[in-house]
């Protein structure tokens, strides 16, 4: 019997009447014939709530306990959904991640799945159960209840779907897929009716914001079918309606068509830019002007150096708008300590990317973009690329005419 | 090093500033050189906040998924007070059901405690360590999460001071004591600093509701030296008074004074009198009567039958006012069934009940209290004695009455 894992995130589950909502939806892929497991996050706002009352306790929450009170909110919903689930004449059974169980590291607060113990479940599965599993959270090896951290509940579904090696793991949030762009700049933008996960992976840290991107990581790593799906449409969609909408997330080996040569085009403008110029073009330069941002914890994005010019060279990154003065003073330490000439930082900038597993054989994409910015008068501070991606930063000004050309240029409205 | 085990009920930590006080109470305790184990209730609301969710998925919720949900809300009481205690530089560490284990039967929101692994308690303990345990919650041989059902915590105190054999079991309440009566009605009552299990077991089952009746019946069995205690009073208090406040609940055998003769005045007045009157004097008539209410889950207490004369006689007892209805109706049947002559219920009546330990030996107590009774022109409808209480059964509207005559007569309003 095909096994499939569910996940609804907090605004789903965020209401008794959604919560009944969701357990007819379970219900109706039940009565099609699918084994259930359902992976439930915290009711909508209820995380907030927990963790306001343990700062009114703690300012800085001790992360053990912290834990212990956050995941209450998971437990509530599952008990609340399996409830639902008989409500309407089906056997149910809730787990919290110790009772399943979901063995984590010991890093509260942000913890990582290191192992799930499917037994429970499976012979739950075998009874006609559905399984209704609290996502977010797990239990270390000494007992110690433990959560994944925010959006955790995402890496809960797929961690569930790999360990029981689930057919599909569909996440059920308030969009109704990938999109090739954001729709709010680019009305025409079309829904993706699948994407590889190497370009969800770029999508996502570009800005598309749909699944958390470890949850896509987790979901490559072990080749979980993964499908992003609206909770919004009616419960009573039918089944074979439901089953082929939102976006599937595939893996690239599986396509069984031509690749579209570009998928979407993502973009970001939350990130500065930042060059040191006129650096000596020695060896361990890149190392002697990151180094000190790391220690710093600060996240660092694209970077960018060109060949040398006169024993001398030019060092550039991206990070986040919030760290710039921060890299600024530090940088202004190295500088001195490596003897280059400038350091400049810019925070009008923005990011721009094509992705698509199709361009890696196409060298072509590369030109095109670059001719369709050009044509527009947008000038090119800084170029990066992948296997399956082409980002560019540019003067933040041109982020929404750059990603509205893109799209056009590369057929990205057409229906697909 | 001595060991004390408090409970605190959901008022006294219904609000974070309340939690924040508990921990001051705790650590001065803490501080004073003794080892503490904290057991704490949901936050007052809680638990009824989660039921109500509940009830709005089902009418009847399922009593697992119940369990589930309901243990959330002392959860996140121990997390809270855990983070409170370290905030002032002691070091917690909290506890639930299923991390202790506290290993209960099967029998969702009403389970029975096993057994308590203390091993990780204890090493807390030994660590310097505050343990922190949730109330009123277990878990079964299968892992399941289950409850000891309402003002269960009490008895969770009472259970994990068994298990640990602690110098003392404290269960702080809003109110200071055990009263010789209810100061509502006699303001004159005092408190009383020592009362036996027996007295105290004799008093809850006559409405003086200061702690549960299966706590107390726990703490006989294992031999818990119970106190009773306010948290109302400031956590400042000297750790020399507030170790000498409340009531303490001691063993009969520990007496080291003269008991008193009587040791309070007890009442309840909701109750009703049912009586079957001219039933056939003949073997098994009681079981006839009482067997049909049984199976109703009726819950009977006070049954008196007298001698029979010309073959007749008639049987009484009282139920609860609740059930007056029912019951005639169930023996209405058992009348034709036995031909009897009448059933008579009467919901307008109290029993008002002398308790102590003392009266055992003093045949004089009875005789003393009718007669108090009879000059104040109370009649006495119904007449029951254990060895350390008699039960007398009169019309509600002299309840504060006797209460008061009683409490007079037998000079409890003189300070203890």
């Amino acid at each position: 019997m095909a096994l499939i894992v569910q996940k609804y995130g907090g605004t789903s589950v965020g209401s008794t009447e959604r919560i009944k909502n969701v357990a007819k939806r379970v219900a109706k892929w039940k009565a099609a014939g699918y084994d259930m497991v359902v992976v439930v996050s915290a009711m909508s706002g209820e995380t907030n709530r927990l963790i306001a009352l343990a700062k009114e306790i703690q300012p800085h929450p001790d992360p053990r306990e912290l834990d212990v009170v956050a995941a209450t909110g998971e437990q509530v919903t599952i008990g609340l959904l399996a409830m639902a689930l008989m409500e309407l004449g089906l056997k149910a059974r809730s787990y919290t991640g110790s009772q399943v169980r979901v063995l984590t590291d010991h890093a509260y607060n942000k913890a990582r799945i290191l192992e799930i113990d499917e037994s429970n479940i499976r012979r739950d599965l075998k009874d006609g159960y559905v399984a209704v599993v609290a996502g977010f959270q797990g239990v270390d090896r000494d007992g110690n209840v433990t959560t994944l951290g925010r959006g955790g509940s995402d890496t809960s579904g797929v961690a569930f779907a790999a360990a029981l090696k689930a057919d599909e793991c569909q996440i059920y949030t308030d969009v109704d897929g990938v999109y090739t762009t954001d729709p709010r700049i680019v009305p025409e933008a079309q829904r993706l009716k699948t994407i590889t996960f190497e370009e969800m992976l770029e999508m996502a840290s570009l800005g598309s914001k749909v699944l958390q991107i470890r949850s896509v990581e987790f979901a490559g790593k072990y080749k979980v079918r993964l499908r992003v799906l609206s909770s919004l449409t009616p419960p009573e969609l039918p089944i074979a309606e439901e089953a082929v909408s939102g976006t599937l997330i595939t893996f690239e080996e599986d396509a069984d068509m031509e690749q579209a040569l570009v998928s979407g085009v993502a973009f970001n403008r939350d990130e500065a830019k930042v060059t040191v110029v006129g650096v000596p073009d020695t060896p361990g330069i890149a190392y002697q002007i990151l180094d000190p941002i790391a220690e710093a914890n600060i996240e660092v994005d694209v970077i960018v150096q060109n060949i040398g010019r006169d024993g001398l060279t030019d060092f550039s990154f991206t990070t986040h708008r919030n760290d710039l003065k921060k890299t600024l003073d530090i940088l202004e330490r190295v500088r001195k300590h490596v003897g280059a000439r400038e350091v400049i930082g810019d925070d009008k900038i923005c990011k721009v990317g094509l992705v698509g597993v199709g361009m890696r054989s196409h060298v072509g994409v590369a030109s095109k973009m670059f001719r369709a910015l050009a044509e527009e008068g947008i000038n090119i501070q800084m170029i990066s690329t992948s296997e399956i991606k082409i980002t560019v930063v540019i003067d933040e000004k041109y982020m929404e005419l750059a990603v509205r050309v893109l799209h056009k240029t590369f057929d990205l409205d057409q229906p697909r």
